[in-house]
């Protein structure tokens, strides 16, 4: 690991305050909005397919979020995405409930296979079923026997790494221990709070905020995608210690985005719990 | 009244985390997800025709809300009903805003007639609405002409109670004061607070918190639905009892939520203020 | 500036409660109906094009927000804004992201060219953008060259005046300075607080309060639309001075609809911080 790249990852959000194009659930949407423009970039949400070359074309960053998708915002992904392979720009899949539904599973493998995805982000169960090898997804949530533990470490990030090096993107698979792997290097993440899964949309605004510092930071997105899940997890603890008796999961959610909105560069590396794993 | 079950309701929901699928408006639902964590279940939303059917299938308790309903969620609404009406499972329907539009009223009334609904849940104008009796509901608000009063308590709880019986579902009518009937036995709840229709979404909320309740309690949907109208109605008023001078409707909707979120069986019974209408 | 206006306008939305219809995009529609809940009105949400006609029949003023357009909902606009036209009541248009793509650009023009709109509010790219006079919108934000200052506010506030000679409407353009004009007129706001462009949604919010205060106030929407940038720039301030070192944008975003719902008569003309400008 190379913590000076934390500081400097953050940092550039903040200077380039780059726009992200996303193409995601309306459960969450409102939460991946305010999410990007704390961590310093700007938002942008549109899935009309007449609509999306042109927002595509202003846009640093794509994410596409499979939560609530539907025929025509698929039609819509196909075309972003395509409009972002032609420009170079980076591409972050965040597969919501792929293996719950063959609907879900055939459109990630679809767009994986067609686009230059730079970041895949999703729970286990969503990345095992990109590869047909998933227990059965628990609608949008893991699968129990999916779950990253000390024990399976490992052996998920070399399945991790295996996966990157076949699709060519970085792979952040979150959970307890969030994994983050190009084909070369895994690191292992344990910051973040149980409250987390207490919310809805934790993992999507994570994926907007990987698509940011992968857009602020081009040339380094393994670096990049791993300071986006040390940013969101450091914001999951900060909030998690500001609860009071009276709080619960709405509380916590305002007081995530919160954390991230005041999170900066030193405070990236002096709270980051990221080891290699080999 | 069995005041035994609220406890075992809610703790149900928490032992079990019943998968939710909703099919609902776009307005409220990050809300209906937080909900449905806080008490204890899973959400799961999803509103395409070639989705619903799979999602379905994994899902022990559906929401049809049609808030802000439209062609591809209408059918989608359609099929995921057919499947749980196969796969024996309960669906919870909410006609907002039905007596407002044509199509809302039309199509809440021909989701009902021909899907074995388990719960009905809305606004006394709403609810006559289904049974062509209403005066013109005021947008997604009840009709002042059709609150429910000390007065007509009596006469309201029979017509849920004949609603009941007529479609088989129970009838969930909400207002200051609830009621929450089945052919048999009308309840009145009287937990609540006026703060609840300052905010978005309380009664989706509620429709939410019924299908966790009834999917968690499979075999006394009436006691389940009461269990789920108290546990909204008591989170009111801990939230409104936190309020501060500075706070408004945009932070009581947070507390609504937290205090879902930290409910338990004996705050449920404790506060319960449930009474037998006959 | 007529200062007893700003009074009885708060004051005559809370007496009529009017219904807003709000066709608008999916990513801040929650904030948008808690607002108009918090101001005294209140929202129904709907862009299906078989229902808009029936529940633009019962509303007093309608907003047509192009944030998340799509083919369904721009003929939902069509529609529902032929019904207002027809039944003379009052239409506000929040051209977002004109400028940003054709399909937005060409939409909001469409609406504008054959709607009798009352109130057009955007920022200053978006507003140009109508014209055809823009630099290119930098997403949903302002392009940094169209910012009013000190020193272009005359040419801007009479930019205003000549758009709503040339449109029949009153024109609000939003930022740091914010100017409300019809022919005639034009002043300058210098209400609110830089915090609002950190959160999603402070632009949508306004255009709903400006909808709810012009059909509350019909005979008089240039002050009508006035006292609605004072509200929310109010707003703003006061949730701004609420924030504490742990807050960011996500509690600034529910202090400021905390705020609107807190405002009367008396503190917005205590703060109210309006000049003419010639």
């Amino acid at each position: 690991m190379r913590p000076f790249a934390l500081r400097s990852a953050i940092q550039n959000v903040r200077d380039s305050e780059p726009l992200i194009h996303c193409i995601t659930n309306y459960v969450t949407v409102n939460d991946c909005a305010n999410a990007l423009l704390a961590c310093g970039a700007s938002p942008i949400m549109t899935d009309e397919p007449k609509d999306v070359e042109d927002i595509a074309s202003i846009c640093s960053g794509l994410v596409i979020n499979i939560g609530t998708l539907n025929e025509r915002s698929i039609e819509a992904m196909r075309l972003a995405g395509a409009r972002f392979a032609q420009l170079g720009r980076p591409i972050v899949l965040d597969p919501v409930g792929a293996g719950a539904s063959r609907l879900r599973t055939e459109t990630a493998c679809t767009l994986l296979d067609t686009l230059p995805v730079s970041v895949i982000r999703g729970n286990m169960s969503e990345i095992k079923a990109l590869v047909g090898a998933s227990a059965a997804t628990r609608g949008v949530d893991v699968n129990p026997d999916d779950v990253t533990t000390e024990e399976n470490l490992a052996q998920n990030a070399e399945f991790a790494r295996s996966l990157a090096a076949k699709t060519g993107a970085v792979v952040v698979i979150t959970g307890a221990i969030d994994i983050v792997a190009d084909s070369a290097t895994a690191y292992a993440v344990r910051n973040g709070s149980p409250l987390m899964g207490k919310m809805t949309g934790a993992g999507c605004v994570l994926t907007c905020l990987v698509a940011a510092f992968v857009a602020a930071n081009p040339d380094a997105p393994l670096e990049a995608a791993l300071a986006a899940v040390v940013c969101e997890g450091l914001a999951g603890q900060i909030a998690a210690n500001r609860m009071s008796d009276s709080d619960g999961n709405a509380s916590f959610r305002t007081y995530l985005i919160d954390a991230i909105f005041r999170l900066d560069g030193d405070a990236l590396e002096a709270g980051a719990l990221v080891s290699r794993v080999d």
